[in-house]
């Protein structure tokens, strides 16, 4: 099913797609991108930029999911976590001068009202995010519905501070709602203890 | 200096980039829309779509702003200014068919790493929103830097909730988000007593 040609024009549309969106990223800059020949494109994807658009947001959630999953694993709690998590997403726009951030978001807002096909490609990726944080805090000791809620503020946490650092060209953003989003978790979580929530809370 | 033209034409564009975004916008759309001449556009606006796109998300950057201000003056505290502005949002976004969100969120996305002069707009007017949300959090009582920490993470929750609201076509995560954000804005404000902001944390 897969070969190295199909394969770069997948991960070359997705990397398009992260930096400046859907509208933007034409099919010539995607196969010059992927170092691949123009019929390779129709030939492993015959609905065009389309059907490759939206292969490109399922893989590029599968992998961002990845990424978060290790830092999730690598942490001593759920807390921890979160706090790794967003310390890792302000590494990352730092190196990539504030261009690698969601590889999703910019589509998903294009497309929201414009494109079904392309819209429910980042509903499922943003759904199988929701489903895994919400599994992995209900683990961390999380009520089920707290849980959901608690995965529903981290995720629009790290996707609304991605907005402002890359507008705004400064990780600020991301370590106020990283601190915001350690203290959610810590609210919610079983292991919290009452007395320290507040004391977080305040210096979020 | 203003003309009904000129201003139907800021009005149409900024109505567009926030369905659509800056790059699926043509100038002809624009014009459609504002029931427009052509040679007005150049007119008004010689830098053309790009001049006009910056003036039209610094208009609704200040529009935006005012909306929530008023719903922020018709709370009876900043907690509760904080619940009306997320619960606003989501009825907004049901009322529109999940089409009006941030008029400036896509477009901030899309120009971040390629247009320098609209990143700058879209930034010009976020740091106001973040400057007033700031001074808004003070006055109610929060210390300044915990402020600005909180005004960062509501606006984050906010954008944040829109892209997932949008892409998955529910108003579940702005209720979440709100809950969150209100619980964050109830522990920086002073007149949060530290005994209530587990409790409210732990419910959203």
């Amino acid at each position: 099913m897969t070969s190295p040609t199909r394969e770069r024009l997948v991960e070359s549309t997705a990397e398009l797609l992260r930096r400046q969106g859907y509208n933007a990223t034409g099919v010539k800059q995607i196969l010059a991108q992927a170092g691949a020949p123009f019929g390779s494109l129709y030939h492993f994807f015959p609905g065009g930029k389309a059907q490759l658009g939206a292969e490109a947001i399922r893989s590029s959630g599968r992998l961002y999911m990845s990424l978060v999953t290790d830092v999730a694993a690598a942490a001593t709690d759920p807390v921890d976590a979160v706090r790794g998590i967003f310390a890792g997403a302000a590494q990352t726009l730092l190196e990539t001068d504030f261009a690698d951030a969601c590889p999703i978001a910019t589509v998903a807002l294009e497309v929201a009202s414009s494109d079904e096909v392309l819209r429910q490609a980042t509903a499922d990726a943003f759904e199988e995010w929701i489903d895994t944080a919400t599994a992995y805090f209900v683990a961390g000791g999380a009520e089920p519905q707290a849980a959901r809620r608690l995965a529903l503020s981290v995720l629009s946490l790290l996707e609304g501070a991605f907005v402002f650092c890359r507008s705004m060209r400064t990780v600020e953003p991301l370590r106020a709602a990283g601190e915001c989003a350690a203290a959610a978790a810590e609210a919610a979580l079983a292991g919290a203890g009452p007395d320290d929530a507040p004391d977080r809370a305040a210096r979020a």
